[in-house]
């Protein structure tokens, strides 16, 4: 059989010519990195499902490497932009790419077992709820983000409450969950996806973005005394749409004389804790939390994906997901050595190497960079408000709290003309290459909206910005 | 502020030093790849945990680089090594390192938007969505792993069966699933977070690692006439534990007839569609399934993470998880364009990119690279059999379907003795370096077991394990 085995073709046939084309693959990626402000997003071309398809026959290193510069490195999603604030996303560290190719080559599966990648994710979650307050009893686990830390910590609450519900399935007992009306739709998703049903979410009226601590209980005593049983009350730390945080110790007190778990959405906000004040007392009490869901990828700029969720106790965390059929037994010493395992507080059993890049982050820049970074996000969220309120036609929609702006262009317009005129200017400014702002809705107005999570930006960047809204106002005024 | 804004110290303040860093780390893990077949797994050393500790002080690109060579590549899981056959763990290909770089620099958010990373991901489905024989209404998502894919495949099931039950909750409808007694703890695990309990499961006795099409037809009449309904059959291509697969076909029949999904899990064995006969007809049929989960981080030998999830009917999978807040709402044109965004079709609204390493390796090495090592690797669990069966003393627990392998080193003990000799076995060969078995129960007895889904391992690889095993049996049961 030796003679004739063919299962070799995926061996590198020439490992000088493939150190060749990585390491012109590399020089293309730090191009890429160092020209960051010059390329902004553009729209795929109109043949890239052509140039994508698949054709599955050999090509080589070299014929990949550079298709992938021409046609992959180019149409990226524009995040890494100084002057790109849509939605909430991070930019992308440096340190990536010497995370991510150490990554790739160890290749390690970290569901478990006796190696080091999992260790290092261990030193990952124990910076991370040391900086987040937890106790030395909380667990961790990276993620792809606060969705899926959502979903964990929310099924490590149900089952705190119906401690047979793994085996015998949610059945008739009405759980009820609370969370303010800024809620990021990652909850709403989590509960159906539970099959606890969307309906099981009350949302709590809230003063100026923060839950309205006497409606909760009120909303509480009505729900018990209609028969509900309430388990979970979602706190948020950073909303959404305009970066208001609820009062996290208040929800605290609330969650512990209510006996309920206390969940803080921490997607971004969660990072004020190590932002300088007054941005750092915006998340004060997060530590209290029975867990917390924080994406890396957002406000700690890491590369996608990387979130993590925490829980406030272990046993509560492993309660919820651990599991070992006897072909994953441990062993005392060995490779099926290494306990705890981490598949045991989570969905997934293999899983990819998200610590590196965290780790390899924190170890090059420090931390004081991050903070200066975050700290920095907020003033710029401040200065654009400042230039806004400069311009006699445009009026923020919400005061700044944080880092996120929402203003409208022509606050002098009817409603509609103005959701109109945002909405074109947004779509004009991306397609331009000057800016990205999202929209969002403020009493009955699309308005635009920039979430500051950035560390290219300046503020030259937004004083630029503004400049091109205002000039776009004007123009798209005229026209119509 | 322009003077004194201090959020800079992200951005590399020597282009030209971090350039030199960079490539200094490419070769540290082009030398790793190089040279796989001496670097087996070895325990990570004691003093880990403090050489991991995060100190989070600057200490710039050349620090970090040569602690990650000392101190990370050298301390992999082991399953880069050409005898490396523990669990079902894939090898890593030279490809991931050309797409990781790009895919870390691009750092693009594939949960939807209009750029060229989500086109990417759809070409790969596309592709994977042919080989799978589904037909073009077929919908799918990288995820994680064939446990993510698994939540998603039931989630759009249950939904099917339920369709109120995203707003409402499982409620006190009792649904059952079925699969065989082989079947993977993922889809047991999946059945927990939905809230449908462990208890809804009915394992179906198999026969030769087959499920007994007539005993499924008993369990679901006893079931119906109990009040139960049935909604969720699961079928396995490539039973974790020894390699069956079930009658697919006959399956896809049974389904249609008593009006059931029909899942299945194909993590590692789906990919003998692309294999080379006889292995290839035991997928047969896989085609005909409602939702297929897969991995190519296994048996595409793609790098960590990397799963699918495909469903059948793309609208039943938009139904199970399609939800836009006004935050999240599409557009025309800009980058808020692009439909369908992937965030509608699973958990995670951030997602990284996995799809360029498929998309990598495929264009690489082209399929018939793959087909080959695939089929080698059922090749080479044949010739370890022959190798097992040479030797006087052992004995397979169960003959070789694809690529699994299960065997005892000593036939001729009685049963704990056996169990413990094997777990030794496993531990001295893990911890010697020279091969990775893992272990699993066969009649009461711990067993030696390879799943060779790697395509560094070579005929005299299979030779020089199976002797070491020989002669570790004499060695451990001379000592004992």
């Amino acid at each position: 059989m030796q003679d004739d085995f063919k299962g070799t073709g995926l061996d590198s046939q020439d490992a000088e010519a493939f150190r060749v084309q990585a390491h012109k693959m590399l020089d293309a990626c730090l191009d890429q990195l160092e020209q960051a402000a010059e390329r902004p997003w553009q729209a795929p071309p109109e043949d890239i499902d052509r140039r994508y398809e698949i054709q599955a026959v050999e090509r080589g290193a070299e014929d990949v490497v550079g298709q992938i510069t021409r046609d992959v490195l180019p149409f990226h999603g524009g995040n890494t932009h100084p002057k790109f604030w849509g939605w909430v996303q991070g930019s992308g560290l440096a340190s990536d790419l010497i995370a991510s190719m150490a990554a790739s080559v160890v290749n390690a599966n970290l569901g478990g077992r006796d190696h080091a990648a999992n260790r290092m994710e261990r030193a990952v979650v124990d910076w991370t709820r040391h900086k987040m307050e937890m106790p030395d009893s909380a667990s961790g686990l990276l993620v792809a983000g606060t969705s899926q830390a959502t979903v964990i910590a929310f099924q490590a609450a149900r089952v705190r409450k119906l401690n047979d519900v793994r085996a015998k399935g949610q059945g008739a007992r009405q759980l009820t969950a609370y969370a303010s009306d800024g809620v990021h739709n990652a909850t709403r998703k989590a509960l159906e996806l539970l099959g606890l049903g969307a309906e099981c979410l009350r949302l709590v009226p809230s003063l100026n973005g923060q839950m309205n601590p006497q409606a909760l209980r009120d909303m509480l005593k009505q729900d018990r005394e209609a028969g509900a049983h309430p388990f979970l009350l979602v706190g948020t730390a950073g909303s959404v749409d305009i970066g208001a945080f609820d009062d996290l110790d208040a929800l605290a007190d609330l969650a512990a004389a209510e006996s309920l778990w206390l969940h803080v959405d921490g997607a971004f906000g969660a990072w004020t804790r190590i932002a300088a004040q007054p941005y750092r007392a915006l998340s004060d009490g997060i530590g209290r939390a029975d867990s917390i869901a924080l994406d890396f990828h957002k406000w700690m700029y890491v590369g996608y994906d990387c979130g993590m969720v925490l829980i406030r106790n272990e046993v509560e965390h492993r309660a919820a997901f651990s599991a070992r059929p006897a072909y994953l037994e441990g062993a005392d010493r060995g490779l099926a050595g290494g306990e705890p395992w981490f598949t045991d507080y989570g969905i997934d059993l293999s899983r990819g190497n998200r610590a590196l890049k965290v780790w390899c982050a924190l170890e090059t820049y420090g931390e004081v960079a991050f903070s200066d970074a975050i700290t920095g996000n907020c003033q710029l969220a401040e200065l654009m408000a400042q230039e806004v309120s400069a311009q006699p036609l445009m009026q923020m929609g919400r005061d700044v709290i944080s880092n996120v702006c929402v203003f409208t262009a022509r606050a002098d317009l009817a409603p509609d003309a103005q959701s109109a005129l945002n909405n074109e200017i947004a779509q004009n400014l991306q397609e331009s290459g000057e800016a990205v702002f999202s929209t969002t809705g403020v009493n009955g107005v699309t308005m635009l909206r920039a979430a500051i999570t950035n560390h290219r930006s300046r503020p030259e960047d937004i004083r630029a910005a503004i400049d091109a809204v205002a000039r776009e106002a004007a123009n798209v005024t005229e026209i119509s």
